[in-house]
C-alpha cells in the first residue's frame, strides 16, 4: 500500500477514528502503527496499536466485540485515518455502543446513552 | 466546566473529531487545548489549537467555512472529544466537504469525493 502518503508521528503512530457505517456514529478514537494498519487491511478485522500495553490490539479479540473493516480513508494532511466499520455489539468496554457516551450540558459531562451490555456480567458468575 | 475529567496530553492537547450532524460525516481531526475548548463553548464557533502555527485557530475565520457547535462529547478515557457541528461550505482547505476525501482501494489512496469549492479561486482574480 502507499505508506509514504501516511504521516506517522514521532512514536510511529497515526490516530484512527472508527465510524460505524450502519448507525453513522463515531465509535472511538485509537491509534495504529504501520503493522496494525497492514494487519487491518489483510484480515479485515480492525487492529490498533495499544499505547498502554505497547502491543498490537485486535479490537474485540477477547470480548468478541470486533470491528469489520468496510473502508479506509486518509485525510488531506495524511496524519489521520477514518475507518469505516461494522461494529459487533459495542465499541466501549464499559458497555456503551460508542465510547463517546457523555455529552457536555450546563458545565457537566452527562451520560446520555443507554448501555447495550453489562460489563460486569462478562467477568461475573 | 468539568475540565478535570479531560485528559490533555503532555503538550496540553486533546484530539477533537469534528462530525457534521446533518450529513453525519466525519469532517476532520484537529486538536484543542483548554483555552480552545473554552472559547468553543463560549462562542459556539469551533476553535482549535493549531499545532503548526502554535496559536488558537478559529476554524473558518478567514475562509468563512466555520463550524457551528451543536454538541460536545467526551470518550470513556477522557482523552478524545467528539464535536457535533454544522459545517459551513466545507471543512477541507483543498476544496472537499470532508478532509477524508481519499479512500484506500487496491493499494492506492484514490480521491473519491467531488470538490465543493475551488481552492484556487479564493486567492485568484
Amino acid at each position: 500500500m502507499h505508506m509514504e502518503q501516511i504521516k506517522f508521528d514521532d512514536a510511529g503512530l497515526i490516530p484512527a477514528i472508527a465510524f460505524d457505517v450502519e448507525s453513522r456514529k463515531v465509535m472511538m478514537l485509537a491509534y495504529m502503527n504501520a503493522e496494525a494498519l497492514q494487519v487491518t487491511i489483510e484480515t479485515g478485522i480492525v487492529t490498533y496499536w495499544s499505547r498502554s500495553r505497547q502491543k498490537l490490539w485486535v479490537k474485540g479479540e477477547s470480548s468478541g466485540h470486533t470491528q469489520q473493516l468496510q473502508w479506509l480513508r486518509l485525510d488531506c494532511d495524511g496524519d489521520a485515518l477514518l475507518v469505516g466499520v461494522r461494529q459487533n455489539v459495542a465499541a466501549c468496554h464499559v458497555g456503551y455502543f460508542s465510547c463517546f457516551y457523555r455529552e457536555y450540558r450546563d458545565g457537566e459531562w452527562l451520560v446520555t446513552d443507554e448501555r447495550v451490555f453489562d460489563p460486569e456480567a462478562k467477568y461475573g458468575g
